[in-house]
């Protein structure tokens, strides 16, 4: 039968790590971490495991969890939130961004990404019968240009896709583009998803400004946010929502016939994770600074130029002085030749884009950054 | 704004457990076991959580889960299936068929589905812009009248859902069902999606039949199952999908932009149970049917008439003879005043049913059951 997704293959993620494992090479590509989950959440969720909370949650997760993310979010954020009727617990951050999505916006809308662009924005979009107004960034500095986002906005604009600290850039959004958005999103009426995944990860004191702290934003957003990057446990597959309680209504329904609910003794253990160890959230950025500082030293002496890492785990780089391949051909090259995978950046582009970029993760150990930059060097 | 799901409010399940709660009645309401899942694959996930095996499984679902599920369908359907091009696993049997909906059904197709028919068929089948078209199937045989549902066929029919061993009914489709049903999909080019989440519990000798064993219903079909209901571990949302290669390759398409993949450790502890432990399944329809067998006793006293129930973990009471009030009322008295939650049958139809039907789930402890039919006995 015909495709739904007919443009759509294996997600780049999916073919780099598997690249990467057919040709021993060390894998920068996907983002996820080499470390393991923190041992203290570890023997909670296996402990609830064994005490026997292995039946449904509630749709929108546990009480809980969500008073201690709400706890979190008043520490962090100085919003107050009723986390009843505010969040829902979610099966990763994906199924949140789907929900949301799918919440807001209906055939022949209009959503405003900014690309690169996190590669299920737009299938989640197109599924929803909406179809993507691209913004393109360019490197180095990828900096949104508010006239031209204005100018792209018509009658069909539903809504506008944030994602800071953001992937795969590392860019994080500064005050100025906070007023810009807030202006546009009141002028035109216009709903914000703002994906924030990578919320407690920038470095050199660059602050995360979140759309839960500005209420004019937030009374029209989903913000979205997911444990297993601060967790260390992508493959759990837990993250949540935030938004208004009329939209969490609405968003609700929807997850309700997504996915129901979420793995329950995992909710249980990140309840007690976040409330007995706060400083892990609060150390989360120090430990990913140290990793990209680790990671830029050791590729000093490359013929790499490193664009600027201020958030997320995620480092680009710029290859032009290297090879004349394009991105995509030159990571196919990097890893079956000198044994690094990494991500093209051309994938989170709907234009075709020309830049000699790749990008790098650096969730790995000191080690393995190090070997992976020694091999790097050699070209 | 608008809601995309303005029938919807909290799924009933949900509302039912919470009146539980709230009134401390015998929750016999929402579908979930009260024991907890088997020993060795506790202690297989919490083991694989400290050994650390915590980050993202390939979007399909790990080779060793597809392949042992691969070979439990041999076992028992006599079917040889890859499961690498045809088994996806899920966040839940909730996630597959809601994803199998989005693959298949475009704006304006029809949808067969059988009322009572379990809830998130419809708005999954409504927001990938299709209709349902309900078959109304009434008390107390639930029979299939197929030239009916032959006439309900039209150029606009895209799918027919089917769910054997049915929930709410505890039907079981036979041999003459599914010679219509193969006729049918075949005349008209049908697709099918098969909800076989009940496939090991099935009572007194009646065999499941799954689209799995015909080759002319598994070349058009979605076949979705659900671990949480084998394993009793209902909130580690678990399930999974099988559907021919081709299916398969549009189906995880979407998959991978709905929830990615699920958690990774209880893939490799299912994958560890199945291997090592494949008497549970064999011997599951056992355990319920002594369940069942249990509640029914403990209720031969009482006013109910009893349904049969040949399989799933619910029982079907008419209360004609002891209240008028309709299904929803007499429920929210149940749980009140006697202290049983039970699930009105209505709430199943889209039509409206003035049947006087409600569902009790059987998945509990032999005191609970009889405890609850000690207060149903006084009625
Ligand atoms: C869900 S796999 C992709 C992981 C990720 O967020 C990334 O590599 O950008
Ligand atoms: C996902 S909650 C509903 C559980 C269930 O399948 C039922 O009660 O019918």
């Amino acid at each position: 039968f015909q495709s739904k997704l007919p443009a759509l293959g294996t997600s780049i993620f999916t073919q780099m790590s598997a690249l990467a494992n057919q040709h021993q090479a060390i894998n920068l590509s996907q983002g996820f971490p080499e470390f393991d989950t923190p041992e203290f959440l570890k023997n909670q969720v296996a402990l609830y495991i064994e005490r026997g909370l292995n039946q449904y949650s509630p749709s929108s997760g546990i009480a809980s969890l969500q008073q201690q993310i709400a706890a979190l979010i008043a520490r962090k954020y100085r919003t107050q939130l009723n986390g009843e009727q505010t969040i829902t617990v979610t099966s990763g951050a994906t199924e949140a961004l789907f929900v949301a999505i799918q919440t807001l916006v209906r055939p022949g809308d209009e959503v405003i990404i900014f690309d690169p662009a996190y590669d299920s924005y737009q299938p989640a979009i197109e599924l929803a019968g909406g179809t993507c107004k691209h913004i393109h960034l360019t490197a180095p500095d990828y900096a949104i240009d508010w006239q031209v986002v204005e100018a792209a906005v018509n009658d069909k604009t539903r809504a506008i896709i944030i994602n800071t600290p953001h992937n795969p850039t590392g860019k994080v959004l500064k005050p100025h583009d906070i007023t810009a958005l807030t202006g546009l999103i009141e002028k035109h009426d216009l709903y914000l998803i703002s994906d924030e995944v990578y919320e407690h990860i920038t470095f050199d004191g660059v602050t995360h400004l979140s759309a839960l702290m500005y209420d004019a934003l937030f009374k029209r957003a989903f913000v979205v946010s997911s444990f297993g990057k601060t967790f260390h446990c992508t493959g759990w597959k837990m993250g949540y929502c935030v938004a208004p309680p009329q939209f969490t209504a609405e968003f609700r329904k929807l997850h309700q016939y997504v996915t129901f609910s979420s793995f329950t003794p995992a909710q249980h253990g990140l309840a007690a994770m976040l409330e007995q160890q706060p400083e892990h959230v609060e150390q989360l950025a120090g430990f990913y600074q140290q990793k990209r500082d680790v990671l830029v030293a050791a590729l000093s002496a490359s013929r790499f130029k490193l664009l600027a890492s201020e958030g997320t785990y995620f480092l680009l780089l710029d290859y032009s002085d290297i090879s004349d391949l394009n991105d995509v051909d030159f990571c196919h090259w990097l890893a079956q030749k000198v044994g690094v995978a990494a991500i093209p950046l051309s994938v989170f582009y709907k234009a075709k884009s020309t830049d000699k970029v790749i990008r790098l993760c650096f969730a790995k150990n000191d080690e393995t950054l190090i070997a992976a930059a020694e091999k790097l060097c050699q070209l």
